[in-house]
């Protein structure tokens, strides 16, 4: 028989919703785009409320965005993280956001990783993560995170990587709000 | 711009390696794949030491496979594990494998999954996680497992995901040692 594939795409709104070519500058500026791409895919109807981007540290340049793809691929594992990590990794052509060169990556992301996405954070070469809404925030949508625990922050701190929490975490919160008022899937495993 | 797109695809020797049609009798049988599709990795080059199998509980009906991919596709998402749930995942058109019919699923993988995939398998829908090698084996290689705590698998129980360590531990770890032995990329972040 022939071997099965997985395509992972994103939602054709992003085109029109995302310059590539810019650069960003400031964390709130780069949380924005993550934020805006949550709400977008709540509102267009296509995933989660979760968004975030890659940008090349320094610079600021967008490498990479994602929006929680779940429902809309059925693929469990395509939280708006990881599909950001993927589409990076691709555009660059490497495993890792740590190139020879010294270029360093930071993820952008709507709400704190959960269990996976945090593995991933760490696997993925990023030297710099900000979350917008807590996790908490996440948790009274009854989104779970999985196995994260007071360690596992530090433990990625440990290994080179800056975490910053709650940049614009009022507006990242409000687009769960939003979701939850529209009541759209909550589909842990 | 056109967005960007990632494809998951096996390597071209899994069409020759695995019978999708049978069904698997045994942790030890749906080891011995898990395993020797690790091996298949290793001696086709085409990465690292890991395989992982998706069956469907009680019939014991192969639904899925997956092989570290991450050097191979540029992508540190791509553990066997996540491999495996993805096309598990496609192939039956949802994001869970608990499906709403009662029909469970199970992950046989040849190393204890990582922080990243330990969160996944709660994503997943997987009732039941059957390791081979533990994850001291793959540390002895330096392949790091991330944040995963003495909690972690408590985690996973507590949900009701059953997990079976040490099925065939020691072809599991012989074939990370083949791996070693061969001078294999470790490719944490």
């Amino acid at each position: 028989m022939s071997l099965p594939e997985v395509t992972i795409h994103l939602p054709e709104w992003v085109a029109q919703t995302v310059d590539f070519e810019r650069a960003y500058a400031g964390d709130q500026e780069k949380m924005r785009l993550a934020i805006e791409l949550s709400r977008q895919n709540v509102v267009r109807g296509t995933g989660g409320p979760f968004g975030a981007a890659v940008f090349e540290r320094g610079s600021g340049r967008l490498v990479s965005v994602g929006v929680n793809s779940v429902v809309r691929l059925n693929n469990c594992t395509l939280h708006g993280e990881m599909v950001a990590f993927m589409l990076a990794q691709a555009r660059l052509g490497s495993f890792s956001l740590r190139s020879a060169d010294g270029t360093e990556h930071e993820l952008v992301t709507s709400c704190e990783p959960c269990a996976m996405c945090l593995g991933a954070t760490l696997w993925s070469g990023v030297t710099r993560l900000v979350c917008g809404a807590h996790r908490d925030d996440a948790r009274r949508l009854n989104f779970e995170e999985g196995p994260v625990f007071p360690q596992s922050h530090p433990y990625l701190e440990e290994r080179g990587i800056e975490i910053v929490h709650g940049v614009l975490r009022e507006e990242a919160n409000a687009v769960l709000e939003l979701y939850r008022a529209r009541k759209g899937t909550i589909y842990n495993g």
